[in-house]
């Protein structure tokens, strides 16, 4: 491999992203082709037996149009099933938890807005939080990742591994105690306190969360159907933990990424042109940018202790 | 503010962002409880409609049972109307779509794995794609990055400024070549194409994919009640826009997160602790790490020009 030129490489890494996602496709038609047809003909079925029953005293097509609103409803998050019929979709805590999956980028989208005025807030408000969420991350980043990372050292030490084994060691540690700590113990929490999901699916509703894919098809705090209590403090426990949990697998993946060893697959894929220097910074070199912009840099501590 | 102690400045952005997802939660309530209860309301009277002139044909129990069935059938993607009830959930656009939709943490919704199989294939897929796709952004980064601002400085040379302000000019130049090339034209063109939709609603649909929220309410794509041919066209238009649309806009985040005037701002949130120098690494200094382990460096090209 390396022999090959960089845009053979480029060129290798692009189709097995693209074959990736073909493999990903087809597996999934394998795997969710059979149950969608079986739903499928589940819901014809019990239609056809509605009609079937029913319908001489239904005029055609009153049932689609309520059906049809029904389920425009739902794409809204509005219920129509049961006592869950008479709340507020947008109460306070699933308004939080939806402004809190509109700054993670997660969208669940069990709730949407359905107003003009309510889409364009969402972008103005989403266009303006992403990037102070970024920045959030990053300073959170700056006072974390040292000290986590002298607590894994520290740990670490009676073994004197060498400098880049234990740092492999450190980050994989750290992999698996926020796997533990927010993926493992919350689905497991998830799969005891409710009866109607497996543990499998526990751990996708928590795995869904944290990644930021967010499918919505179910949400760990359960449904509109449960007491109104309950159902709230599910929002806002799932808010909580989509905050904390996000923030603890940021700090993971970045302690991932500054793997000598990860660093070294990325550069071996990329170009090896100017881009070699480390965060070259765009056209000019970080170090003119910083010397004719940066404010004054902090009296350096000689102590390592971070003051946050 | 640079009298405060880091902790206060930290207490400070905590504080600030909270009161900001606070402040989203009460304005999205405002906006949009209203149109949430009169779509409520819409539901209820058409029940309740529905019951009085046919109530008398239907057992107690029926229609609710099979509004359950169409609501949980939707959740995962299969629909109750029309033509669209025979066409498989999982044909291959749609598949492509949703394996996209994960592997770039969009996570749409509109389609949802039903079985064990598949909820386990969604979570092992995206465990091990996101990693690698992160790695491919990187690796693209290095390689485009240096290009564009080449380009972008090429532009402005002529007006001789400062290399901060160049540097300012070029990202912002770049943000707004990406937000007319990948949200501004294809939402006009959505507009355009499809009559049931407004410039906001279009402009909201592009918003919400490229910056991987996918709440999925509706997709840029259409639904099913449109010819099938147009409606797997306008999907697999949706999955190339996703795909390059993504990273048009990383490269454009990148580009702002590197100006010093965002660095500074990041750093003065930052602790004055050992976290001072630059992308530390972890405990390990990067010079550490990457002497002891990365591969011997490629020649150096004295000439600027990048090989990929």
């Amino acid at each position: 491999m390396g022999r090959l030129r960089p845009w053979a490489r480029y060129g290798l890494l692009l189709v097995a992203h693209l074959l990736a996602l073909g493999l990903g496709a087809a597996a999934l038609r394998a795997l969710e082709g059979p149950p969608a047809l079986r739903l499928q003909a589940e819901l014809r079925a019990a239609l056809a037996a509605f009609q079937a029953e029913y319908g001489a005293c239904l005029p055609p097509g009153a049932l689609e149009e309520l059906l049809g609103t029904a389920l425009r409803a739902q794409a809204h998050g509005v219920s129509s099933l049961g006592n869950a019929s008479e709340a507020s979709t947008w109460d306070l805590p699933s308004a939080l938890l939806f402004a809190a999956s509109i700054l993670t980028t997660t969208g669940y989208g069990h709730m949407a807005p359905l107003s003009a005025g309510g889409k364009a807030f969402c972008m103005a408000y989403a266009a303006l939080g992403l990037p102070a969420s970024l920045a959030l991350v990053a300073a959170l980043r700056r006072c974390l990742l040292p000290r986590l990372s002298r607590l894994v050292a520290w740990v670490t030490r009676p073994w004197q591994l060498a400098p880049a084994r234990a740092a492999l060691l450190q980050a994989v540690a750290l992999g698996l105690l926020v796997a533990s700590a927010f993926v493992l113990l919350p689905a497991l929490a998830l799969w005891a306190l409710r009866g109607d999901c497996s543990l499998l699916g526990a751990l996708y509703l928590c795995f869904g969360s944290l990644s930021t894919i967010g499918l919505g098809d179910l949400l760990p705090g359960g449904s509109r159907s449960l007491p109104p209590l309950i159902y709230h403090l599910g929002q806002l426990a799932l808010l909580g933990y989509l905050l904390l949990g996000l923030l603890a697998m940021l700090l993971a993946v970045e302690t991932f990424s500054e793997l000598p060893q990860v660093r070294a697959t990325v550069k071996f894929f990329a170009s090896s042109g100017p881009s070699m220097a480390e965060d070259q910074g765009g056209f000019l070199g970080q170090d003119e940018l910083a010397l004719s912009t940066a404010p004054p840099a902090a009296a350096p501590a000689s102590e390592q202790a971070p003051a946050c």
